[in-house]
């Protein structure tokens, strides 16, 4: 199955968060499950904050994407088309709020989930969760743009 | 001259963005220029949002650890502390705002400039600026908050 980061057109799939084109990058990968979207990403050991805990930078990243990822899909849901349709949706970030709740355990995988609170015009409102062994650790808001035709030409 | 990160102690200075003891990590340094903190940080090629301009997500955790540098420092001069004197300050994220104003261009140092907002406790809120080539790109809000002693022990 595709992720929603598999339909970035080629010219703008070079993030260090989300884009497939990025060698030295994440390169998540988000999905529909019903409602929500989802991410699962493992970060590495010199991931850290304090030792044994996730860098929250890294939190903040990976909620970042999977929330502009999940933007971008919810436009084309919005719109009753198929993501390989044109023209494609891409979004950026226009703000990114994060609330650290506790520490994130450094070891397996983390799981963002995503929802999508609103959309209005070119803005997708987007509020994602980051789980670290079922326990939600932070939550993010972030309020993503359809990017400019201009970028990435 | 010494960065606010070089009086972290060793058993907490392994943060990804800001530790010293982090070989994979950014390793900011920050210090005062009179009342505003002051890192400066030249992203890496890969770094990147949309070709040529910087990843938002490290524009994030910039903001991040040089407002908690920030704290720390802050905590210090309040309570008319050198750095090098005991108990150490060390501070986590509790809270992380950012508001991307425009596209940061990639090539070239970045400035991260901080002021102090407020100091209520634990607590001390950070607002920091990014500058590329001298233009605000990027701001955020950190609510930092005093480690906890139980953390890194």
């Amino acid at each position: 199955m595709k992720a929603f980061q598999d339909y970035y057109p080629d010219n703008v799939a070079h993030c260090y968060g989300c884009g497939s084109r990025n060698d030295h990058g994440h390169r998540i990968k988000t999905y529909w499950e019903g409602e929500e979207s989802v991410t699962r990403f493992t970060p590495e050991s010199y991931h850290t904050a304090i030792p044994g805990y996730v860098y929250g930078g890294l939190l903040a990243s990976l909620i970042d994407c999977h929330s502009t990822g999940t933007a971008a899909a919810a436009m084309y849901r919005a719109e009753g088309r198929e993501m390989d349709t044109q023209p494609p949706f891409r979004f950026v970030t226009g703000s990114l709020h994060v609330n650290y709740l506790k520490p994130t355990p450094l070891g397996g995988a983390l799981e963002i989930r995503g929802r999508v609170k609103e959309i209005k015009g070119r803005k997708v409102v987007v509020e994602s969760t980051v789980f670290a062994n079922g326990v939600a650790t932070a939550t993010g808001e972030v309020v993503a743009v359809q990017m400019p035709e201009s970028f990435g030409a």
